[in-house]
C-alpha cells in the first residue's frame, strides 16, 4: 500500500527506489562542520536535512548507524592545498592550543544543534583522532600506485587515476574543463599536475599540528579523513553519503577517487547533497564573511534581523523549502516560517482536544496517503507540510462543528500527526524550549492575583482573599503577608 | 591580606602553597570517566571537586588550561591486564560497534554535567584518539628500557623502575608488599614480575578495538593514555593532577612510573585526590552494582531514593563535605542539601532586596576574610558554606531591621555572596534549570485568573474584568471568550 521510499543520487542525476545493502540495516555518512567559528544558519540546512533523513530511515524501522564527523585538522583555508590549517590559524589569533578552539566551538556547535532539535549522531569522528586510520589509507594509495611521495607530502595522481576512471563523475565536470580552470600556483610545482590534491602534507617546523608519518611528520589532507572514517564505521561499501552541494567538488570527488583507488569499487551507493543558503542570492558562507550565526538568530542581535527567530522556527523554515532548491534568508520568510509553525502546533494541540463522533465526514487514509507519499518522493518537505496545513483545516473544522471523525479516525489523525510533526519533521513546541520566560510570566501574574488578594481584604471580602491564598497555597506557593503588602516564594 | 592558596599534595602528604610554575598560568589533568554506562553520584564527586578548583584558579585571575579525558579504549575489566576492554564488551552485549556505545555514553555522561552545572574542561580529549601519542610514548619506554616486548605486547618493568626510583611513592605503598598482595596468574606468564603492567597490548583476531603498531595490531594499556594525553596538551611538567582515590594505585602511580622514565623527573607538580562516595560504607562503583545513577536520583526512580533530588542539591551535597573526607549517601543527607541549598539562595534572593542603612552593625570585611581563609585551606567548603550561613543569618537580621549595612557594605556583600556562591560553589537557582514545571503552575494560576474574571462579568464588575484582560494582554497573553468560559495562550 505504501509508495517506496525514493531518494535523488547525486551520481545518477535520477530519483532511485532507496535500497539498503544490507536489509534492515542503513550506514549513513555526513560531512560535518570544521569547527573555527560559531555554527552560522549555513551549517544548519545540511544538519536538518539528514536529520530528517536519519528520523524518517528508523520512523521506517531501519536501524541507522549515522555518522557526522568534525573536521578538526587538514582543511586549509583555500582549497588548492596551501595556505594554512584554518583551526591553527584561528588559535594562532587568539594564542590557544588548536584542540582548545576545537572544543569550544565543538561544545557550541553541539549546543546549536540540540536547540535546533537536531539528533546526535550515532557517532561523531573527529579527523585528528583518526590520524592511523588516515595514514593506512594514504598508505593504500601509495601502494595501489594512485599516489606519489614529494618532500614528505603525498599527492593523489588524478591523471592516473582519470586514465582509466570517471573523475568527475559525481561533479559532472570534465578533466579537460577542470584543466583549464585551474590556476598553477608557484608553489604547486611539488604536483605533477595542478589537478592532484595532498592526502598527506609535510609538516614546516612551525606548524602545531602534526604527527609522525612513513613519509615524516606531517598532516592528512582534509578529504581523506572522510574516507578513513567512513571505511572505518561503515566498511568498504555503505549506503548514503550526505554533505552541502558546495562539497561536490573537489571533496566528494576526491572522496569516491580515494575509496576507489583504494578498494576497485565505489564506496557509497547513494550520494545526496542539500543546496545552499543565499542571502541576497549569494552563498553564506564563514570565508564570504556574509553569514548569520545561529545564536545570532535566536537573540536577534544581527543588523539584518528584524527580530529573533526561536531555533524551531529556523528548522521549520528550513523544512519548508525542499532540500535540494536553493532557499534566500530574508525577515519577511522566517516570520512566514514561525507563523507557519504556530498555526501546525495550535492544530496539533486543538486535535489533542477533539472530541470523537459517530461518523467521519473526513478522509484521514487519502491524507495519510498524500502525506507518505510526498515524504518519499525524495524528501519533499514543502508538499508534506502542504498536506499537513489541509488537515489543520480539517481539524478546525471540525472543532467548529462543520465537519466529524469517528474514533478510529480521530486516533489515526492523532498518530499522523504525530509522527510527522515530532518524530520526523522534527518541530517541538517553543515553551518546551524556553522554559526561562515562563518564569519571569509566572512571577508577574501571580504579583498581579495578589494585588487582588490585598484589594479584597480591604474590601472586607474574606471569602475572595482566602480562596486566592488557598489556591496558591495548593499550587506550592507560599504566601507571606508583609508590612509592605506580600511577598511570596514557590516551594518545589 | 588575602591568605596563599594552599593545597593538599598527595605526593608529599601536606599541605603546600600553590604556585603555578609559569606565572599566571595553571595546567590542570583529571581523569575523566570511562564511557560504557550511565554516570553515578560517585563520578559526580571528582568532577564537582575539580570543577571548583577549576572555577577557583580562574577566580583567582589564573589563565587555567584543564584537560579532562574521555576513557574509550584500554580499560579492562580488570587491573590485572587480563579480561575484555570494558568498552568491547559493552557494545558485544549491545550489538554495537564500540564507538557507538562511547558516543551514546558521552554525550550522556556531557549532559549530566551541564545538569550539574559543571563547565566544560578545556579539553576532553578521548584516549581512542591519541593511539599514535600513545605509541609514541611507549616507543620512549621500550628505547630507554623500562619496557620489554612480548608477543606483540609491550609491559612496563616495575621491578627495573624501582631499583632506582620509588615506585610506590604517591600510594605510600611498599614494593615488598606489593609483591606479597599480587595474586600470580596463570596468564600473566607473558611478565616478568606480577608487578608489571601492560602498556600495548596485543589484539587477538577477535578483538574489535585494535590498531596497527611496531609491535603488531593492538591497544593501548589504560594508565599510557595520561602520560600521552597530559603530555600533549599540558608539557612534560604540569601543575596538578586530579582524580578520584580509587585511582592513586595502580592508575597514577602508573602514570609516575612512565613519566620519570620518559622525561627522567616526574611529570606532576601537585597530585589531588578526592574522596569516594559511598553506600552504607561501601564504595559506590559501576562495577560493585551499588550504583544509582544521577538521572536516577534526578527523576526519583531508585528504590533507595524517598523522593527526586535537583543536580543542584547533589552540587550541594557533595560540596558541604570536605573533597578529601569520604561522604556516605543518605536521604537524610540529601533532604538536608535540598534545605541547606533553599536557605541559602533564599538569603542572596533577599540580600538583592536590602536596602542600604546609614551605618553598618555587620563586619563584612571579616567575613569575607574568613570565606577566602576556607577556601584557601584546601578548598575547605564545609567550612566556607558554614561562614556563608553566618552572613545568612546577618542578611536575615538585616531584613527584621535587628541589623543594617552601609552601601558600601551592601555592595560588599552582595558581591561576596555573588562570587561564591555562584561563580566558585557553582550553585544556581533551580527555577533556571527546571523552566518545565513553572509553565505547569503558570497554567494554572492563568486559569485561576481568568476564572475571577468570569465572575466578575457574571457580577457586572466591568472594572475587574477589564483589569483582568488588560494585565492578561500587556503579558503577551491571548484570551478569547470561547461557549465553555475561556481559552488563551502565551504569544511569544
Amino acid at each position: 500500500m505504501m509508495s517506496d521510499f525514493i531518494i535523488y543520487n547525486t551520481l545518477s542525476r535520477s530519483k532511485e527506489i532507496f535500497k539498503p545493502l544490507n536489509p534492515g540495516h542503513v550506514g549513513m555518512y555526513v560531512c560535518g562542520p570544521t569547527v573555527y567559528g560559531e555554527a552560522h544558519l549555513g551549517h544548519s540546512r545540511p544538519a536538518i536535512t539528514f536529520d530528517l533523513l536519519f528520523r524518517y530511515l528508523m520512523h521506517l524501522g531501519y536501524k541507522v548507524r549515522y555518522i557526522r564527523n568534525i573536521t578538526d585538522v587538514g582543511h586549509l583555508v583555500n582549497d588548492a592545498d596551501e595556505g594554512e590549517d584554518k583551526i591553527s590559524r584561528k588559535a594562532k589569533v587568539e594564542e590557544l592550543e588548536p584542540m582548545e578552539v576545537v572544543q569550544y566551538y565543538t561544545n557550541s556547535y553541539r549546543r546549536n544543534m540540540s536547540q535546533l532539535n537536531v539528533l546526535p549522531p550515532s557517532i561523531e569522528p573527529a579527523a585528528s583522532g583518526h590520524i592511523l586510520e588516515q595514514i593506512g589509507a594514504v598508505q593504500q594509495l601509495v601502494d595501489s600506485g594512485y599516489a606519489y611521495v614529494v618532500n614528505g607530502s603525498v599527492y593523489f595522481d588524478v591523471e592516473k587515476f582519470a586514465s582509466s576512471n570517471a573523475y568527475g563523475k559525481l561533479s559532472g565536470r570534465k578533466i579537460e574543463d577542470l584543466y583549464s580552470n585551474t590556476r598553477d600556483l608557484d608553489s604547486q610545482t611539488e604536483k605533477k599536475s595542478s589537478l592532484d590534491f595532498a592526502v598527506w602534507k609535510n609538516a614546516s617546523s612551525e606548524h602545531i599540528m602534526k604527527w609522525p608519518s612513513p613519509w615524516g611528520e606531517g598532516f592528512p589532507g582534509w578529504h581523506i579523513e572522510c574516507t578513513a572514517m567512513s571505511t572505518k564505521y561503515l566498511g568498504k561499501s555503505f549506503d548514503i553519503h550526505g554533505g552541502g552541494l558546495d562539497l561536490l567538488f573537489p571533496h566528494h570527488e576526491a572522496e569516491i577517487a580515494q575509496g576507489k583507488a583504494c578498494f576497485g569499487h565505489d564506496p557509497v551507493h547513494y550520494w545526496m547533497h542539500n543546496n545552499l543558503i543565499t542571502i541576497n542570492g549569494q552563498k553564506m558562507g564563514k570565508s564570504l564573511g556574509n553569514f548569520i550565526t545561529l545564536d545570532e538568530l535566536f537573540a536577534g542581535t544581527h543588523p539584518l534581523l528584524e527580530k529573533a527567530y526561536s531555533p524551531i522556527t529556523i528548522r521549520f523554515f528550513i523544512l519548508q523549502a525542499h532540500y535540494r532548491s536553493p532557499l534566500d534568508f530574508s525577515n519577511e520568510a522566517l516570520q512566514a516560517a514561525e507563523k507557519g509553525l504556530e498555526r501546525l502546533l495550535k492544530a496539533v494541540d486543538l486535535l489533542g482536544k477533539l472530541l470523537p463522533a459517530t461518523v467521519s465526514t473526513i478522509d484521514v487514509p487519502g491524507l495519510k496517503e498524500k502525506c507518505y507519499a510526498a515524504i518519499n518522493d525524495d524528501l519533499n518537505t514543502p508538499v508534506l507540510i502542504a498536506h499537513l496545513f489541509d488537515g489543520v483545516k480539517m481539524i478546525n473544522s471540525c472543532n467548529d462543528g462543520k465537519a466529524s471523525l469517528n474514533s478510529d479516525d480521530l486516533e489515526q489523525l492523532r498518530k499522523l500527526y504525530h509522527d510527522f510533526t515530532f518524530e520526523i519533521l522534527g518541530f517541538r513546541s517553543e515553551s518546551v524550549a524556553s522554559g526561562d520566560s515562563d518564569s519571569a510570566v509566572l512571577g508577574e501574574v501571580v504579583d498581579f492575583l495578589l494585588d487582588f488578594r490585598i484589594e479584597a481584604k480591604r474590601n472586607k471580602d474574606w471569602a475572595t482573599s482566602d480562596k486566592i491564598r488557598n489556591k496558591l497555597t495548593e499550587l506550592g506557593f507560599e504566601i507571606k503577608d508583609t508590612k509592605e503588602g506580600f511577598s511570596w516564594e514557590l516551594k518545589r
